[in-house]
């Protein structure tokens, strides 16, 4: 079973592709050498996207697609309510927070209504990475270590910091000095005193998980690296979505604890009602956090995120080391904030992934009986991964995934994959997504694995 | 000469205050608990913003403030070009750079023109952090080096990289153990072989810089750390604003490159047409960088931040390490920054901030013949350095700055301070300032240097 180098070459464009495509697209391509090297463009045959609302967006010939892969537009594309707010604030004032400002307090009362009570303070930055940035430093000072425990498959930011965190994002990138690595919980393929993951009750499996960490801690040790932080998404998305057995967590902040660390709880893919159970994806497995962070689903796309913490956690960083964000926390942003989290809310977001979820968790997994390449279905809400794999094996199969996802894109359906074999077909449309979609979905599947002889 | 921990910490309010404050400030005050410790406000009595237009700014009671310090509404508070230009984009779609998108490749081509033809490729981001925390990445790939050296008051943002190339953030704060600092070009208080160095030859002074670079790099590889990178703004603002005598960086980068290192232009505060000179304040010295760097003025609010590079300099990181950064360069962001970039050429910014800016400036220095405090005035364009001293000496007086900065806001008038010594007072208005504005500073400092007997 290889694996591939990063992640994030796995469904991406080449330019030995450009041929193939109409002369826009192609020239499209071509300007964006300018970008340098490390952009990447989803698809063989890049979607050239114009206009968005709800799950769906049209391209620039105006052809509709169902997007069922990004999480950014959590309320839907171009949400008018969110839209609305953006154009009044920035109409009226937009500065930062050495200023008095309502928008700030109210928002960050309002989203701290959402946790448990141990998590009173916030802080706002711009980017998921700039709040993983925040909240290992916040770690760092509070436990006095250095040390990092993330899962095997991890992706938690592209700063400096946050990168030597993400063993996605392939071997070209070094890993942190003191991090380290403890297994993806793969519950598909992992066997647990002999029983499957899957059928594994959250006690055991958490007991599993609980001595990974000892491991990695005792490793540390030998290094004379002091452990100061787990930092995982409690859905473990990059890995390949695994969030069942709920519960499993509990034993694993336990050990966290009693090792001397704080959990960081990376909430940007399980967050925000993403899971259907909960507000938070902690939440679900039923464990309080030292450190929340988040970013992506918080404010509809603008570029916004945050960091929660028990206060006494926060409070030797914070009380000692300057931090100011510029744009982090300002009126704007903030502003989108909150009509997301009033979206959130007057819609019943939540109830609607979990509704709308289950319908379409049940509807892939009865694909399983007749295509055989389908190994495992499992998510929560409306966070589905997908495995692909060589029939009547748990094999990765890579290139069907790839194949499967370049032709629902043919029939104008949007995913992508995700896990370390980049096998994982990836459904985390936007939360608005409608039993309608779902049916959209399965039409464009059905075709498409016809179409493949799968 | 007492240095402070902390630059944050200058001109902030603090808890002991806020008996003297109204109740409904008070309670705002009270309320930012929530944000933790590290959140700093300006000002004894904090102000609280609701709207603004132009340079002008209004509080919760409707009072009128002219705002001299707020380089992020560079083309003024609430631009109606640039409100429109997201208004319009947020209701259409905002996704990411992973689809074809027109906006970030227009501007892409637009803002690289604005700069000499060798920076030829650009990347974006969210924060100017985000921006040289790349930066440094990148030209640590490119030069195999891991050294960076800095001024010794600079500030160049706030991720774990960035903070330990900040000796602004105070003593609290770590330095990279690969760091070096070479000292602020203090033109004011340095002599130069006898010579005061504001009146230094651009060649001597720059020889002395250059000299400071070499003995900095000596000590690197004396520790056997191999440098990388020279990373500066060229009016070393955080420094104390020191622009002149200009084209003294030009022997510092030859000795930057000689030495095997790059220079990575720190353009948040210098660029975009701010000194009036030239549209990035690298031009204005006559070099030519191999990375550059901005945010804060990009986008008049929206958090957007670039990377320019020389493609050669960006392949090693760019062609090996995946970087995706989910809100930079979206299309919303892109639509704020060419609305941005489109005022500063229709309206002339540059000639904006020379015009204006020299008006201010010698203005300014007017002051000095009766008030002796003013040590000196100094600046380019709209960025203005004012020494508050001990009448007589050069020795920075950061008692009397801060009263004035804080008489100043009573009169309505915002600005801060900057430097090491936090006895300067920072003028840096909005792009937009116009002799009016000038006229009412210089009323509220005709009136603010009465009542302080100054």
């Amino acid at each position: 079973m290889a694996t591939r180098s990063t992640i994030m070459d796995t469904n991406s464009f080449r330019p030995e592709m450009a041929a193939a495509l109409d002369p826009q697209t192609r020239r499209l391509t071509e300007e964006r050498e300018v970008l340098g090297p490390a952009y990447r463009l989803f698809y063989r045959k890049p979607v050239h996207l114009t206009k968005g609302r709800g799950a769906r967006v049209w391209d620039a010939d105006g052809e509709e697609y169902l997007d069922v892969y990004n999480n950014v537009a959590s309320v839907g594309h171009a949400n008018p309510r969110v839209v609305d707010a953006i154009a009044r604030q920035a109409g009226l004032l937009n500065t930062h927070t050495r200023y008095l400002h309502e928008n700030v307090l109210d928002y960050a009362q309002d989203i701290l209504s959402t946790m448990p009570g141990e998590l009173d303070r916030v802080m706002f930055q711009c980017t998921g990475s700039e709040a993983n940035d925040l909240a290992v430093r916040v770690a760092r000072a509070y436990t006095g270590g250095e040390g990092v425990i993330v899962t095997a498959e991890a992706y938690h930011g592209n700063s400096a910091l946050t990168s030597g965190l993400s063993p996605a994002l392939g071997t070209a990138q070094e890993l942190g000095l003191t991090m380290r690595m403890i297994p993806t919980p793969d519950t598909y393929r992992l066997e647990i005193d002999g029983c499957p993951g899957n059928a594994c009750p959250a006690a055991e499996f958490g007991a599993w998980m609980a001595g990974e960490v000892r491991r990695a801690v005792a490793d540390m040790e030998r290094h004379g690296i002091r452990f100061a932080a787990l930092l995982a998404d409690s859905i473990f998305s990059s890995d390949g979505v695994y969030p069942d057995p709920a519960g499993y967590l509990g034993p694993v902040i336990d050990t966290v604890h009693e090792l001397g660390g704080v959990w960081i709880a990376d909430e940007v893919q399980p967050g925000f009602t993403r899971t259907g159970d909960a507000f938070w994806g902690f939440q679900r497995q039923g464990i309080v956090p030292d450190l929340v962070t988040s970013g992506k689903p918080m404010a509809n796309g603008l570029p916004t995120s945050l960091m929660a913490a028990r206060h006494e956690v926060l409070e030797p960083f914070a009380g000692s080391i300057p931090y100011f964000n510029t744009f982090g926390g300002n009126p704007v942003c903030m502003a989108a904030a909150q009509a997301t989290l009033d979206v959130m809310r007057d819609e019943d977001t939540m109830g609607n992934a979990k509704r709308v979820g289950t319908v379409f968790r049940r509807a892939v997994e009865g694909l399983m009986a007749d295509h055989p390449c389908i190994g495992d279905v499992r998510g929560a809400g409306l966070y589905i991964g997908c495995e692909i794999v060589v029939p009547g094996t748990k094999e990765p199969d890579q290139a069907t995934a790839l194949d499967i996802l370049e032709t629902l894109r043919m029939h104008h359906v949007l995913t992508s994959v995700c896990g370390r074999f980049g096998n994982i077909l990836k459904l985390r449309p936007p939360l608005v997504f409608s039993e309608e979609d779902v049916d959209m979905f399965m039409d464009a599947m059905a075709v498409t694995l016809r179409e493949l002889g799968l």
